[in-house]
């Protein structure tokens, strides 16, 4: 069981048109663990302003269809003793303008020790949120997996990671990168089941009345989306 | 295809101690679908405060694990031509003393006109917000399902409603209520099959890279909670 001392101290980063259910797939996945099991979270971002979900795809088609977060603390006051690093990713990341406004949420994870050999033993990226740790360097010549629809788009603006196209997600040391959107809940489930034990993740997706794919090479959604 | 114009407005009560997943995973189903069909989402709660899902089972365990969402509406100003309502359950509407603070919310259930003949032409319940609903006394006489953990207690709350304990989702003419947590993705696609098509459903889904479960008679979590 446990390499490690089970984690704790949970942390996400959010930022202006984060997804959803990005965020919101792994994390209730550990509010159930959290019932059974002592853990905190803390919810990262640029200021203590509600962080909303609003996308410019949105904004174009006249939607307004906003969730706002609020979150508990900022990239300057965030505590040093995290264990776990959730990273949601979305259109925010990507649409016209965004390499400004992700700018302080790239320098945060710049100044954080995510070797797996600091405090932070794992880091969890649902989606496009690989891409924005690619903007770190830290993929670089590592293993990872993204979004599908996006992947090409990806892959060309970080040709130094190791792109796995058909993967539901992929584990490279530390490192845990799921492919889009929903698949962030099979990335939390493998990783609570690899952590926390096999039995506790099906308890707790089975709470959840949640059918896992336990499969990480399961990945259709590569060939729907022009990934291979 | 559609026998109602199709919706735009669509408003999502929350209270402390919702289950972030059956809001946040019917939300993000239409969030992908606003990027192309036109949509507003109102946020209503008791007051503007942010409303955090903290439960008495995170509290009892020790944990610290809560995210906090902005409602845009209070029970007194949210507009009165919302088309769709959604209505998250989770332990807040269940914990101790839970029947003094979820009044304000059941009362203003009452108030509105559900039946599917004013404004409102559709409501969707996930998991134990089926039994918030009962509480109005609109379920009566009408076919719902609920979490299949507490199907039995809300069976013995509510029981002039014809609870199905055996299904995903149920539909009784324009009420849809869903099982447990992450069947409150099925009753979104469901419903938007329903409603604005099921190639359009099947295109969100596949953004989500989303699984649906599309049989409403699956559910395999009546026998493992006991429901049947």
């Amino acid at each position: 069981m446990p390499a490690h001392p089970l984690p704790t101290k949970i942390g996400v980063v959010i930022f202006p048109g984060f997804q959803l259910l990005d965020w919101a797939g792994p994390l209730d996945a550990f509010n159930i663990l959290s019932n059974n099991h002592t853990l905190s979270l803390c919810t990262i971002a640029y200021t203590l302003d509600p962080v909303p979900t609003q996308n410019f795809m949105q904004d174009k088609q006249g939607s307004q269809f906003s969730q706002s977060m609020v979150p508990t603390h900022t990239f300057e006051n965030a505590p040093d003793d995290l264990e776990v690093l959730l990273l949601p990713g979305g259109l925010g990341a990507r649409g016209p303008g965004s390499d400004a406004w992700m700018k302080p949420q790239v320098e945060y994870l710049k100044r954080l020790d995510l070797s797996g050999k600091g405090s932070i033993k794992w880091v969890l990226t649902v989606c496009t949120g690989s891409e924005i740790l690619a903007r770190t360097g830290l993929l670089d010549g590592r293993r990872a997996t993204t979004n599908k629809r996006a992947f090409n788009d990806v892959k060309t603006q970080h040709p130094n990671v190791d792109w796995v196209a058909k993967a539901r997600w992929v584990v490279d040391g530390n490192i845990w990168t799921s492919s889009g959107i929903s698949a962030g809940m099979d990335l939390a489930f493998a990783w609570m089941a690899e952590v926390f034990g096999e039995e506790t993740a099906q308890f707790v997706a089975d709470r959840s009345e949640y059918e896992r794919n336990v499969d990480s090479g399961n990945d259709r959604y590569a060939e729907r989306w022009g990934a291979v």
